[in-house]
């Protein structure tokens, strides 16, 4: 137990609870751990996976073991789409044969037994696609091969600015009767690491099969593109989407002492892609959220309002436990203070970026001078999460974790997203930083 | 060529050549490339090698290659310190015998060939040494056995509260007539990497030789000794310290179209220890000072102010590098309207530590607004840097670029200071940080 100095006037206080809990964070293996298990006993955790299963038993295992005040199973139904095997070859007759490395989209379907063998128009942009129109496309596979823009300092806005070639590339392609489309990988980095991420088709349109290609292949592609415009591409993909599944999102909570029935929420999806083992992505903001249950639990910190971590599941493909979650509050007439989530990776904590209103934002910035020292110093308007997104039409301000981004893309959605990519410090000074603000809101609360 | 807005307000354009520094910096490769280079290419550069030989040698042609105002060398008599061969071996009846991974510290005897064999006494602290005195002490291997503190949240602020067991240990041990000194590595991570750094003797006092160990076998010694506290320890360095050697500071110039005689240096040091290949320490560093001028020539900035790279030799050891630029600008009268330096590894920037009086501190302050933006908050008094310390006595601002030092500990000084520790783009924001703040400081001087 750490003593926390109840004589002390309440800004020195403050000052006090928040070195304690960032030197216990600091010196402590546990949050570590838990991670590494996850990733390393559990591996991905695509929902409606088995592994997606054993993580909602451990992380729930885990929340239990913790002497919290309740602990509890949400049922959610889940997407359940499933990868296979890829193969993805480029035939030029002039340029020589090669295997790419592909990976299938979330949700897109399969290419069926025989594989997709046609001819490559590359495009930057949706305008590019219109402009050559049907007579150019139908038939071909659409090769989308825009990088992101490295100029940009905040490579979340750079991959911002892209990704709609990956979520809406295959079905924006179809209308132009495209018989497949494969999107460069949303990575800065030329490597032979394909990134995933999820797509959307229109009901309306034919599904056609989509599939990112690593950024060195995707340079190469566009090189022998060039030299021979009518070189073909060879794609074959078992993937396929199974009626849903049952799944469920994972929640811990300490009861608030004062104010029991409003709830400050800490949250991160549990599911991952089915590549790498979802360490950054969001294995980290997963133990962060349990480790700012376990932080107030080991200082003796007796909230006034329940504090809450939530575990959603599928926030990669439907976001079904970010809806579900925030359906349930609304059916129970659940009161939410704030709700907070950490979905950034485990690199350095930089801050918090804020969904709500002008007077929520002074609050908060009221913060600062007491997360500064611990290289928080971002505290503005921004986006605060996917899966806490649905509790903004009951009016809950959104506060999400801002870490450092510059490494993220390099794993993100890729089998580079792994266990080894973790720095203990940092993501313990995550976990630390949650638990400071979560403490904060729950002292002082979120009026002027 | 970057179009410069000189039509903007002041501060306007101030944001937009900030922007366009940053912009290069990431958009490029060179300073990435050029630090592979200097550490896979050319290695580790112990002062006083043919490595540290070679890297005058190259990074003098990197900097003729730019089209500089001047290119010079600077001549600098190093220290010139061998490593060689160690053997580290415990052997206890009770417990085993096991090889223990150790370095020689950087200016230590050696052992001779027959070695060191002899009972070990471990100590935390100096004052326990004392308390301990001379009878049980005498004839012993004296083992430093101060982890560093976790929880304190500057990595390098642990460091320095524990350095002195490697800088000191073998001098104070030796006080008590002990035959060597073993002392824990400085490093956060149980791991087998042992960590090198500098060490000191007293003219006056037996010089005995000194090592560090990894500290996961720290850790397993100290078991030990509880069980067996008449175990042996088997100590065997080859090291020596050779004559002095000659060597150079690389320096290159922009110069000034106003105050051609005021200078901006900006520096780092291109010696390393020998083991890893001084990626971070300080590699980044050198590429970084080199980057700065490439920027300003990049963008077509012709600074007021003579704008000075240097490349100090011998930082590890002695410094005699710093002290010999300090020294020949006092001779030659030369007016350094300020002095940076970047030996903080090339992991994310922060901002920057000052060591100067308030109203240059205030003016400084007064660039903040335009700095946060790229995450570089920090602008407080503090440590300026080893290298550019000399220039202090002559009355020039000192000015530390500060980064993020949580991974840093992990491989300093130690075999993983290697190149793959390095992110591109943390590296290239290091070095426009420092482009911006020199052209602030170019631009608006330090007065009022």
């Amino acid at each position: 137990m750490v003593w926390v100095c109840s004589f002390l006037p309440a800004q020195d206080k403050d000052e006090v609870v928040i070195k304690n809990l960032f030197e216990e964070a600091l010196s402590s293996d546990i949050a570590y751990q838990n991670l590494r298990h996850l990733c390393e006993h559990i591996g991905p955790r695509l929902c409606g996976s088995a592994q997606a299963a054993a993580a909602v038993e451990y992380t729930k295992q885990l929340m239990e073991n913790m002497g919290l005040d309740a602990v509890f199973l949400q049922r959610v139904e889940v997407p359940h789409w499933v990868d296979g095997e890829i193969e993805a070859v480029v035939v030029s007759p002039l340029c020589g044969t090669t295997e790419v490395k592909a990976y299938a989209l979330g949700l897109s379907v399969g290419t069926g037994e025989e594989g997709i063998e046609a001819e490559v128009i590359e495009v930057k942009t949706f305008e590019e696609m219109k402009d050559l129109g049907e007579d150019k496309i139908a038939g071909k596979i659409v090769f989308f091969n825009q990088p992101m823009n490295p100029k940009l300092l905040n490579p979340l806005r750079a991959y911002s600015e892209v990704s709609k070639y990956r979520g809406q590339g295959a079905k924006e392609a179809a209308r132009y009767r495209a018989v497949a489309a494969i999107v460069r990988s949303l990575n800065l980095t030329i490597d032979e690491y394909p990134h995933t991420g999820g797509m959307r088709y229109d009901p309306s349109i034919r599904k056609i099969p989509a599939a990112a290609i690593c950024t060195q292949h995707a340079e190469l592609l566009s090189a022998w593109l060039k030299k021979d415009p009518h070189l073909k591409f060879r794609l074959k993909m078992d993937c396929q989407t199974l009626p849903d599944a049952v799944s469920h999102n994972v929640i811990g909570e300490i009861k608030g002492n004062e104010l029991p029935d409003e709830i400050i929420v800490v949250g991160a999806h549990l599911d991952s892609w089915h590549k790498g083992s979802g360490a950054h992505d969001d294995g980290a903001g997963c133990v962060h959220a349990v480790e700012v249950l376990r932080l107030f639990k080991k200082l003796d910190i007796k909230p006034r309002h329940t504090i809450r971590a939530v575990l959603y599941q599928d926030e990669e493909i439907n976001q079904t436990g970010g809806k579900e979650y925030a359906e349930q509050a609304r059916k129970k007439n659940e009161k939410h203070l704030v709700a907070l989530e950490s979905d950034g990776g485990g690199d350095l904590p930089t801050g918090f970026s804020i969904d709500a209103d002008e007077p929520v934002i002074a609050k908060l910035q009221s913060f600062r001078e007491l997360l500064i020292p611990y290289g928080l110093y971002r505290m503005e308007k921004g986006y605060g999460g996917v899966d806490i997104g649905p509790l903004k039409a009951q009016g809950v301000p959104l506060i999400g974790l801002t870490t450092n981004l510059q490494r993220y893309m390099e794993y993100h959605h890729s089998s580079k997203d792994t266990f080894d990519k973790i720095n203990r410090r940092e993501l313990h000074m995550g976990a630390a930083s949650l638990a400071s603000l979560v403490y904060l809101l729950d002292r002082h609360g979120l009026e002027k």
